[in-house]
């Protein structure tokens, strides 16, 4: 297969081709994926999420730089859920390409939803593990918000980066349980502006409520990535995180991960069968325009795609 | 059936214990569902987004006031895809519920994530079903961030608010296409603040490149929620849009909905189907084993899954 041997090159046109591949659902992808799979598990895998205008993806520029400097490889995806756009189709990413793109030990690649059919977190772990089996040292994810999706990416990862900024006061709590529990490391950015000791303090009080299972205490680092200030210590954190994972491993978290795999994986494959057997050319279009008139209602329209299908509702 | 005759009567209890339903995906719900559709559609939906620490909540809660004070009466539905608390676990829930919570006229829920299944959109647009069929006027649907869970939740309302404010600065561009396209009416809440003029005007050169095909210029509110100022605007704002939307009927918006709620239904139904009878009980975790091992891929088990449900892979 030309397009794997091109990918365990680290060949930046094969790798490129072979994530269209999986971000279109493309019938070949699968073939291409059993063979990927078993080449994995190499790449440390960075997950960082956080509000928006945290100042995310210069820290990853910068976090970057960083490894690069002591010559790691490294593949950078951003995802960005709420966009339609892809492939680097993003305004911040041809600004990146800028500093980091003519480097050939870095690759760096926009993921974004198409259309209203998902798939977007499979495609993502998809991408990932062609990152991961093209041989790159780290691997970091970052998403634009903090949505339910960009945490069921970033969860995925080794290591999860949450982003903050000084100043979002009393607001703090909006930054909810779902990602106090998924960060292994916080960032307070912007380390610059007011307010970072109330931030931090009131980050600090956040995290003491919350009590994980393997007993890792998440430490905050202060950066200003702008100034690449903090990046050392934030890399540090990171390899102190990974040397305390790998002496304490989380058999749960590994396996929920590949649960939440399985059932994305499924209920794509599953919509793409029902769709092409269940309905005809249009006839999805012709469907809605019942539920719109309240013709008829959505559960009964979908109990009879379903027998369609030939799969027996139940 | 008794649970429809109290949710058109708009008990609370019944209300509840229908969304109670809907949201653990019951299968008694499906019948229920059947009968509450056909009864909605007189409803104003309204649908909130905007980045955590906007100040929603509180300018929910403000304009639920507002349209009590003209006897209107008002359902709020709070969706946090990345809370794994629902039902009214939310600590901003109980402080509303002082406000608002002993009015018969207004009714509160939570919705949030449970377990990885999904299926939010889908309970969401259901509880929303419910409160339209119990006779509310007014039904709001707001929204944690800005995640794409959130931006479909939103974009099925009749007016979507997307709320800013100031002081996002050159961070504004965060609000992506995808939200900037969803906005009917956007407000820039604590508009107290400082910044308050650069971001209306950095809003307003946004907004002038979304060409919308109804031809409607969503505008600017200017609102300081904790204060009530602003809301008889906001108010107006919203009826003004309806006035618009009315003359103006979007046959494909409403047809783009109905399309992704019949993909959500099917989505969910599907894979309710396959679990059930590709995987014995406790199989997900014993071949989510079999991945962190690597002794096989997920797709591979995915295949195997679908063979076994009696659905026959192409």
């Amino acid at each position: 297969m030309q397009l794997l041997e091109g990918i365990l090159q680290r060949q930046t046109r094969a790798i490129a081709r072979a994530i269209s591949l999986v971000e279109n659902g493309d019938s070949s992808a699968d073939a291409l994926m059993h063979q990927i799979f078993p080449r994995t598990g190499k790449a440390l895998i960075i997950g960082v999420t956080g509000s928006p205008g945290a100042g995310k993806s210069t820290l990853v520029d910068k976090l970057a730089v960083h490894y690069r400097q002591k010559n790691e490889t490294v593949g950078i995806i951003a995802v960005d859920p709420s966009s339609p756009f892809s492939g680097g189709a993003i305004l911040g990413d041809r600004i990146r390409m800028q500093t980091l793109g003519t480097d050939p030990g870095c690759f760096i690649r926009s993921m974004a939803t198409r259309g209203n059919l998902g798939g977007l977190a499979r495609a993502t772990a998809d991408a990932v593990a062609i990152l991961d089996a093209a041989g790159f040292d780290k691997v970091i994810v970052e998403t634009v918000g903090v949505g339910q999706d960009e945490v069921d990416i970033v969860k995925t990862a080794d290591v999860s980066l949450v982003v903050l900024v000084p100043g979002m006061g009393d607001d703090i709590q909006t930054i909810k349980a779902g990602i106090m529990e998924i960060g292994d490391i916080f960032v307070i950015n912007k380390a610059d502006h007011d307010g970072v000791l109330r931030t931090e303090r009131e980050l600090e009080s956040l995290l003491s409520i919350v009590q994980r299972p393997d007993g890792w205490n998440p430490p905050i680092v202060k950066t200003v990535a702008t100034q690449s200030r903090g990046i050392e210590e934030l890399s540090d954190s990171i390899a102190s995180y990974k040397v305390f994972a790998n002496e304490h491993p989380a058999g749960n978290r590994r396996n929920a991960i590949a649960q939440q795999r399985i059932i994305e994986l499924l209920r794509e494959k599953l919509l793409t069968i029902a769709l092409k057997r269940g309905i005809e050319n249009g006839g999805l279009e012709a469907l809605a325009s019942q539920v719109v008139t309240k013709e008829r209602d959505p559960y009964t329209i979908v109990e009879e795609i379903i027998k369609k299908s030939g799969i027996i509702s139940s």
